[in-house]
């Protein structure tokens, strides 16, 4: 078999462990100078491989590599692009054949969601289509935990992590406030689509917690909602609500869309948390907080869950194993094979059954009432925020992270307009 | 002497480690059982004073008080409740005498900020004016740093860990995100006065981050802003904007308070990251994220200060060593003695020189063009944020933190109205 350079970039919103991937993914890559050459990362992801932006990791030190594990973020950029098909976007892709042409590229893994696994999936049929050997592997991530065939996507255990610990410590904040102060705390989530990041809000009702979760899978009823609230403070002396963003009322819309106006008039500035805030107080009269972590939670490497972390470093090392192994258009999966104790594997998934199917929450996660989760839903969510996986710190107080060298790799092509 | 019980409370907002405080004030006074005989707590702070609600620690079991360390907000219940003064409310302060007289107690501890640091020297003065011998003393404890003495205030150096830590870790998302998506993301902090855990903010800077801080102490400069914002960009990528939620208009204005209303037509709704955001995107075009930790900030345990653990339980231990020693009117203060190594102590400071003096967060710390921090702030503030101090975890991934029992003192007196 010929010695062939292999290319890698990260897609779509990063997170705190999408750095463990792509340290997977080099360092087994280095294992193996017998069929990879060189590897190539692509500058802000595929954007990276169409504008010829590419990335030497040859040019980082071992140590470097390493410290890729405990970094969260994506160390050689990410991007928001999709490749549409290639009926209707035949130069992008014969732009790609020629940039892995010109750089001896024969493996692709690209590190993401299900946008990029169909783009993965498609790139892995250039080969025929477009007559170039290409071996495309797609590595999973995302924090929406969206991806079919794997038990879940690394990225989302460890904001899982961060959600529950948040709400049992802010929830342990308001209870000690409560008899004179704040009685309701909401905390906004993110999760357009699906309530697994939300769910996790509801692992911190096993440690006492008055809880109400409000999912995008359950429209939103404004009574019922203002009940159950009243219900919990009247018992508990206070609750706290942990809400999706993508809480909506039956006709689709979204509780951020409702009401708040910034200072130029624009609807949907703040989130769902501010307007359940505001109507608690309109409706019971409680004193209320609310928070808003955005970014802050699929970023928070200094809390993220080593069974995330482990997983995450696994998926990126097998996919250069599957490639070392010939195999194309596969995604590694993680399979769950033990409640209790944990057990997982990894296994070989072909893209065509990932690119385009989206994996919703089961819909006995949901407790009947709609407001919290079932023991089926802390038995899968329970082992995903398990372990801590610590970056080490310096002597200032702040986390070590790295911050790659990112040499350019000598272009060699003329310039393409994306 | 006489073996008299002792009274401990907690007051205002909670923190992160004002349970260490009262974890080394329970220790502390178990090892003076010659002198300290029950040691109470008030339920819900001086409250539970008023109210005889009182919490008898002595019920609680050894491992069950060292957990205390390792568990945020307020154990026993905190309360915003302020004493006014002894000629307006000589009614209350003749109950807490009452209260005291019935359960023995000769030895107050107050652990909160300046409001009770106030109320504290007040009680400190009952032995004198109703003729009751009472020993007060004062255990600092709040975020806003704002004490006068004390070199820095127990619970200030955790969240100020939490926020530069924060703010690293989402910046390091923004940077990944800024070729094709988030250019400007904008983090809210506490402090309305001050900008002291704004200021934290600034030390990611040190970490190679462009970041904007806005203090409380600097009027809010519309273009200057947008102007620096759009330099960072356009110099780095992206940009991070620490913003202190008491940030300012020159008239006085809050930027929470500009242009955000409710579903209810209510104003300042949001707070001043989802202005500053807008601001952003419609002055400069830039895509954004915001996000607003709220109490996530004071009660992460999970990413504590060792120096602020370390203080918050030397500031208890202490405060009941000066009782032992038979000091009245006084607060353990810190004072730090080596920024190079850091080197701290503790000494005694008289309660008359901190009731109603807040410290001011030194001019000399902020940069001259008023966005970031200088390197005075830097070595005033990285050692309050050095060391790391992990909660134990569970088994299901989460803190292990202690609920007590809070076993109820029977009562001997009659009702009282607060």
């Amino acid at each position: 078999m010929p010695i062939l350079n292999a290319f890698y970039a990260q897609s779509g919103g990063v997170t705190s462990v999408i750095n463990a991937s792509a340290c997977g993914v080099i360092e087994t890559a280095r294992k193996h100078p017998d069929r990879i050459g060189k590897l190539y990362a692509g500058r802000n992801g595929i954007i990276g491989a169409l504008t010829e932006e590419l990335i030497d990791t040859g040019a980082e030190s071992a140590e470097a590599i390493a410290a890729l594990r405990t970094t969260p973020s994506g160390a050689f950029g990410s991007c928001r692009y999709k490749l549409k098909s290639l009926e209707k976007n035949r130069r992008e892709y014969e732009r790609l054949i020629e940039v892995f042409k010109a750089h001896g590229i024969g493996y692709f893994f690209y590190n993401g969601g299900g946008d990029s696994a169909d783009t993965c999936f498609k790139v892995s049929q250039l080969s025929q289509s477009l007559g170039y050997p290409l071996q495309a592997i797609h590595v999973p991530k995302t924090i929406d935990n969206d991806l079919p065939l794997t038990d879940c996507c690394p990225g989302f255990g460890s904001v899982a992590k961060y959600v529950a610990v948040s709400t049992l410590e802010a929830s342990f904040d308001v209870r000690s406030m409560a008899a004179t102060s704040t009685k309701v705390f909401v905390l906004e989530v993110m999760g357009r689509h699906a309530g697994w990041i939300a769910a996790a809000g509801g692992l911190a009702a096993d440690h006492g917690i008055p809880v109400v979760v409000l999912f995008p899978e359950i429209e939103f009823d404004k009574p019922r909602f203002l009940a159950r609230v009243d219900e919990l403070v009247k018992q508990h002396g206070y609750c706290s609500v942990v809400v999706s963003e993508g809480c909506h009322y039956p006709d689709g819309t979204f509780l951020a869309e409702q009401g708040t106006r910034d200072a130029f008039g624009h609807a949907q500035l703040g989130g769902a948390a501010p307007v359940l805030a505001a109507l608690v107080r309109e409706k019971l009269g409680y004193k209320y907080h609310w928070a808003l972590p955005d970014y802050l939670q699929r970023s928070a490497r200094h809390i993220a869950s080593k069974t995330d972390l482990d997983q995450a470093y696994a998926v990126g090392k097998k996919a250069v194993e599957y490639a070392a192994e010939g195999l194309n258009a596969v995604m590694p999966v993680i399979v769950r094979t033990s409640d209790e104790p944990y057990k997982w594997k990894i296994e070989a998934a072909p893209l065509d059954k990932i690119a385009n199917h989206e994996k919703k929450m089961p819909k006995n996660f949901i407790s009947k009432d709609g407001f919290g989760i079932t023991a089926a839903a802390r038995r899968y969510l329970a082992p995903l925020i398990q372990g801590e996986a610590p970056p080490p710190y310096g002597p200032d107080g702040l986390p070590v992270y790295v911050t790659l060298k990112n040499a350019s790799v000598p272009k060699k092509l003329k310039k393409f307009k994306i």
